[in-house]
C-alpha cells in the first residue's frame, strides 16, 4: 500500500570512537526511505534540500522505486548540516554544528497523487512540519506513524501534543517516554502517552531492543541483535521507523500482531545500520541479508512450546 | 535432582526511595533457596550464620522441602550484615555498611549426603569458598552453576579465574562482563569469558532482561517484564539463578533449549523479588502466581510463525 515519508534529508559529519566522516548523506527521511524501500517500492519522499545536495543519492532512491517528487530542491541554498562526535560507549554524542539551512523555513508540499497514502511515516523534524503535512492529506490513513526526540519537547511541546492526538503510533527512546510522561516507569509512561493520542507506543531502547504497548496487557519486546562492533549509531532510530512501516505498508495491516513482526523488521534493519558510517549499510544490503539476519532474530526469541 | 546450593545467608537493611527496612533476611543463598524451592524439592543448602540468625526462616525453607543440614551456626557469633541505599533511579546503590562476622572465615561443609549432587549453584560468595565447595563434592556434577560481581574480580581475580575453569554457566551483569573479559562489545566478552571456562554465560541486565550466551551463534534473549514500580531490586539476580537453576534441577536437563526456559523462569522469578522488600514476595508467591507471570512473559516474546 502507498506509503509517504516525511523528514530530513541532509548532511552529516560523524565522528565515533572508530573515525569520521566528511560530510555524508543522513537525515531521518533518507535512513527511512532506505529501509522502507527494501520492503516496499510504493513510497512517497516528502523533504526539502539545498542546491548543494548529493543528486546521486536521490537518483539511488529514485532506483529503488522512492517516487521524490515531494523533494524540494532549494536553488541558491544550502542543505540542514548536523556535525556531532560520540563519546567512547557510543551512547552519548555532543553536537558541535547544527546549521538549519533549508529546514529552518520548510514548508512540506505534498504532490497531488500524494494526497491519499494509506500509511504515512513522520520522520523526526519540527511537529509543526509534522502537523501541516497531516493538514495536506486528504483522507485519514490506515496508518500514522510519527518520530519525535527530546529537543522537540523541550521546545515545541504543544505542537508536539496537538500531533500526537492525531497519530496512531509513537516511537521515541526510554529517556524521552519518560520526559513526556513524566512517568520513570515505562508501563506508567506508555500508559501516559497513550492517553495523548496514539494507540501504540513503541519505545526504542538501542542496544538493549525495542518495547512495544498496545491496550492494556499488550506487550511485546523485540531484543536488539549482540554485535560485534556498532561502528556509528547515527540514523539507528530512523532505519527502525523505516523497517517498521515499511513491512506494515508491505503487509498492508495494522493488527497488533502484524506490528509485532513490522517490529522485529525495524529491529533487524536498525541492526545493519550501526555497521557503518551513515547510510553505508543499510543502502547496501540485500534481500538474503536481511532474510539472514531476521533468522538470527528468530532464532534469539524462540523458544520451543 | 539433587541440586546443592551455596551463598551468603544474613541480614539486610535496605534504603530505597520508597522507604526502609531494619534488619530483614537477605543473602544469595536465602534467594536462590526461596527461588528454587518454588520449583523443586531436592535442595540442599550450605551456609553459615550467627546465633542472631532468624530461625523462622530456617523453618520456612524446611517446610519448603530445603534440607539445612549444611547449614552451620555459629554460636556467640553474628550474621553477615549489609546496609545499603539505592538512588532514584534503582539501578544505583550505596554501601553504608558491611560487617562480614561469620562469613569472614566461613569453611563450607558438605554433608555426606550432599557430596554427589547433580546440579550445583555457587551464590554470590568469596571465590575461595565457591572452590572449596567445590572440591568437597565427590563427583562431577552435570551442571555448576557460578554468580559473582564486581568486587570478587577487584579483590579474587586470581582464585574466580581458577573457579571459572571448573564451572559450566556464569552469571553476571553487563558491567561485570565488560569488566571481567576487558570487550565493551557484549559478543566479544562472551567469548573472552567462554575461553575462561564455562560453556554458557548468561549476563543479567536488570530492566533490559537476560541474555544467554552459548555456542558460536547460539544466543537467546529473554527480557525483563515491564513492571510499574519496581520496589527494591535486592537479590532479584540471586532470585533468577535460583529460578533458572531449579527449573533445570526439576526437568534433570542441560541442553540449550531447557536453558532457554530456565531463564525465562529465573526472569519470571526475578519479576516478582523486585515487586516488595527483600525476601518477602518471592516468599508468598504461589504456583498459580508464577504461571500467570509466566504467561505474560509468553505474551511478550510470542510471534505468530
Amino acid at each position: 500500500m502507498s506509503l509517504l515519508v516525511i523528514g530530513s534529508v541532509a548532511f552529516d559529519a560523524i565522528e565515533t570512537p572508530f573515525g569520521e566522516t566528511g560530510k555524508i548523506v543522513g537525515g531521518a527521511a533518507s535512513y527511512i526511505s532506505l529501509a522502507t524501500s527494501m520492503l516496499h517500492n510504493n513510497v512517497g519522499l516528502v523533504a526539502v534540500v539545498g542546491e548543494d545536495f548529493d543528486m546521486d543519492f536521490v537518483k539511488n532512491l529514485n532506483d529503488r522505486g522512492v517516487d521524490t517528487t515531494g523533494l524540494q530542491i532549494k536553488s541558491g541554498e544550502k542543505s540542514f548540516f548536523w556535525h556531532g562526535k560520540y563519546h567512547m560507549d557510543m551512547n552519548s554524542r555532543d553536537t558541535i554544528t547544527t546549521e538549519l539551512n533549508v529546514l529552518g523555513d520548510f514548508d512540506p508540499i505534498v504532490p497531488t497523487n500524494w494526497k491519499n497514502p494509506e500509511f504515512v511515516m513522520l520522520g523526526n523534524l519540527s511537529p509543526d512540519v509534522q502537523l501541516k503535512t497531516l493538514e495536506r492529506i486528504d483522507t485519514r490513513p490506515k496508518m500514522v506513524v510519527l518520530d519525535t526526540m527530546n529537543f522537540w519537547m523541550d521546545v515545541a511541546l504543544d505542537t508536539l501534543k496537538e500531533v500526537l492526538k492525531k497519530i496512531d503510533v509513537l516511537t521515541i527512546n526510554d529517556e524521552e517516554a519518560r520526559q513526556l510522561s513524566g512517568e520513570y516507569s515505562l508501563v506508567k509512561a506508555a500508559r501516559v502517552i497513550r492517553e495523548m493520542g496514539p494507540k501504540y507506543l513503541i519505545i526504542k531502547k538501542g542496544e538493549h531492543g525495542a518495547l512495544l504497548f498496545g491496550e492494556e496487557e499488550e506487550i511485546f519486546f523485540c531484543p536488539a541483535l549482540p554485535l560485534k562492533e556498532v561502528f556509528d549509531p547515527t540514523g539507528a532510530g530512523d532505519t527502525f521507523a523505516g523497517g517498521f512501516i515499511g513491512y506494515l505498508a508491505k503487509v498492508g495491516k495494522t493488527d497488533f500482531e502484524s506490528m509485532k513482526q513490522a517490529v522485529i523488521y525495524g529491529s533487524a534493519m536498525a541492526s545493519f545500520c550501526v555497521e557503518k558510517f551513515g547510510t553505508e549499510k543499510i543502502a547496501e544490503i540485500s534481500e538474503a541479508d536481511l532474510n539472514n539476519r531476521l533468522e538470527k532474530f528468530s532464532n534469539m526469541m524462540k523458544v520451543q512450546s
